[in-house]
């Protein structure tokens, strides 16, 4: 429980209203009682705005006034609202210390700030900086490294040889380090290449929950600083991903895929292999990226969603299309 | 084994030929032996059923002239066939009690008839009702609840305040309660949304391996009750997904989609964020679900399957599309 | 560290260059140092090879004068690095033993040679043959089968009943033998049909990370001799994979599917269930496999990327392809 005042403080904003206000919650407008904060994002909510119920409303000036009640004054209202949901996580968080069914072999440095939970299992030359926490029935492996403050949730896996920078988060069933999908046909089938690199992840990344990152061939596949990857995405070998890009769920990124800083890659794109994408480019969901993309702005591919009877007299006509142009092109001929 | 007349007894059907016929088990027309129980689904199947070499057939009142050998007669074979299979399931059903390897916190409440297995961890002050079964490593976060009847294979992952009715199946490598993908731009990068709310799921639900559902952001993503979903689905945060859908593998929701009940999304489909599906529609494989839908029935998007070669020149033709309108047009206004 | 004389032993090779001369490691031409071995796969790279400073580079004859440096000659480069891979590998081998936080069930048949890692879960009649390698918090359902060589590595999962093949490698949060997704619409919901079948996995197959193999519903879900699949990939039941066929990420087989010998599916591609697809075909990624193939080759769908607003015109025109054909149609009837 905060006070409105003390909000405002901790959160560096201006305020109107009661400073004693009690604040005990984070809520939507339409939902939100008597002791909560909630949120305006933008103008589409103004009547939630001018009906809510809520304690106090975080939002821009210019809705200041047709605000029924107290509000937290901020031009960037939706960060206020990430950083005000930081105070009022209640998330459980584990004490410090190594559990005692956990495995822990003799050479893992595991620092004393760290919390190691019930039957993880940590390989030799595993470095667990501060503050770490590493959940239940995790597996990190042999010379994986975590940087301080960083939390792997229960049953994730790291591979040998895989470093995660600082305050990350790597959410349960995630892979990191398995390996890169390498073979060679030979005559009596595929030969396996041994994937010989590792993966090098930097600080501040969150790497969503069934999702897998796998180890380079020869060099490392990477990640670099504060990158967001959602739930079941695939980062195949030896790419490298730039800083805060953000990858939503369900994408896959083939072999060697090179992406710049600061694009997002929305839900359920493909990236075929060794193709680059500079910095800045958005994808929009379910693209096919066939090339490399070498301008900033936003890219797409697809057909929209129909009638499955409208849908499949377009589908018809596609297949129809090269006749169809060169029957436009007879008519074009014609004198 | 049952004997023929039993069966029809249980499945609460009428049945032609010797009551006392064994029945070991269930098979395919083509593969049934001379003691198995076959079904027949659809008159496709007719000339297997003409053959088969089954003990008895499910089949419907059509079909019995036809059917060489005794048989089981409902007007819907497929769920009498559903109900069967029941019957003849020879799975491994453990045992009650706690294994002694589990970590189950002090405070937690674990029915008398409930089965933990080995290695898993159970935290504070979560519930296990009567029959409930944890597979082996498996992890129940804080005051989770497991509702009577509910089986959770090995290696699941529940985060804390996730909460699954009665008699539901969750899958092995399932994740239910990470943290939905929100995050705000900031000037350092992106700033965690931290996600307050939790995951409800109905009685009757079944969730497939590796599928996650996120935990919601402020309020809960919610199941509700019958929903069935297959392996590998993404479900984001503050989703609602109606009574008695069905969600086929690989298909993935953004976050707040709100869907109906008795839908079925066919596999691979992607779903936008923040739309609306009513009740009663059916979505095709790798449907790209772009807004909401307001009417019941058929959708799809997507183009058809082609040689390489016919493709790559149908799919030049579509990024021609405007110009080719264009082109029709001009031929139009030609006097 | 090797000798090249006797890596080119090792791998049935000619060479050119000093016999004596150390190789310590793989790695690029770009980034290869002055004990490394290189790979030239092909002649895109020839300006990396004039200026690498490997100590040595696999290369097809025809190279073999613009070489810098000592080389290993082969009409199979890329054969010949996988094989080489293999020698580098650094990777940690386990001792045999069962490791003391395991939990083997008495009867299971555990081979003096394996090695059981700590707090897998090992149930009643399963069977590990001679040097099968079980990681950490793994689980191995009742009378699942490892043939000799087979690795599983951390916290895969094998329900009951999965065989597994001789010289196999199953990743991380791998799981087979899940139920297959089979539901018949009652009165009152799905009622679940009970998968009654195994998984038959032959020898030499890989399967990535957060894959899933699911169960058959009366038979065996099937996968050949040397198949190698990527991770995220989704099987359901009963489908059947041929040998040596390739399956790469995020792609997703509906149920029944029949795949033959020396098939590639590119990433992201999805196959409708009850179809049939020939030996050797090759499907493009993302594609949509809507009906059986027959006949060998490369298929395809989809639409290609463009920038966001060309693609929208383009998408709006798809879906009025069947009013274009019709005016195109009234164009070519005017006399």
């Amino acid at each position: 429980m905060y006070r409105l005042g003390e909000l405002a403080g901790r959160l560096d904003l201006e305020f109107s209203g009661d400073a004693q206000q009690e604040i005990a919650g984070l809520a939507t407008l339409a939902a939100a009682g008597s002791a909560d904060l909630a949120l305006m994002v933008s103008v589409k909510y103004l009547s939630q705005l001018t009906q809510t119920r809520a304690a106090a409303v975080i939002l821009a000036p210019e809705f200041v006034d047709q605000c029924p009640t107290d509000c937290l004054i901020s031009d960037t209202p939706y960060l206020v609202f990430a950083r005000a949901s930081q105070l009022f996580d209640r998330s459980p968080q584990p004490l410090s210390g190594v559990h005692s069914s956990a495995v822990v072999a003799p050479d893992a440095q595991v620092h004393a700030s760290a919390s190691v939970g019930p039957n993880a299992v940590i390989e030799a030359g595993a470095v667990l900086a501060a503050g770490t926490v590493v959940g239940a029935n995790v597996y990190l492996g042999h010379n994986s490294h975590l940087g301080v403050g960083t939390r792997v949730f229960p049953s994730a896996v790291l591979y040998h040889d895989v470093h995660v920078g600082e305050n990350c988060v790597i959410h349960s069933q995630a892979v990191l380090g398995a390996d890169g999908f390498g073979f060679a046909p030979g005559p009596a089938g595929w030969e396996k290449i041994c994937q010989l690199g590792g993966v090098r992840i930097g600080d501040r990344v969150e790497i969503g929950a069934c999702t897998t990152v796998d180890r380079g061939a020869l060099e490392h596949t990477v990640i670099e600083d504060g990158v967001i990857i959602d739930n079941q995405v695939h980062i195949a070998h030896n790419c490298r991903i730039g800083k805060n890009t953000a990858i939503a769920g369900c994408t896959g990124l083939a072999g060697s895929t090179i992406i710049g800083a600061n694009c997002t890659l929305a839900g359920g794109v493909g990236v075929v292999g060794h193709v680059e994408i500079c910095d800045n480019v958005h994808v929009t969901g379910m693209t096919m990226v066939t090339g490399s993309i070498t301008r900033p702005g936003s890219y797409s591919s697809g057909t929209p969603m129909a009638s499955t009877s409208d849908w499949k007299r377009s589908a018809v006509r596609f297949s129809q299309l090269e006749s169809i142009q060169k029957r436009l092109a007879a008519l074009e001929r014609q004198p």
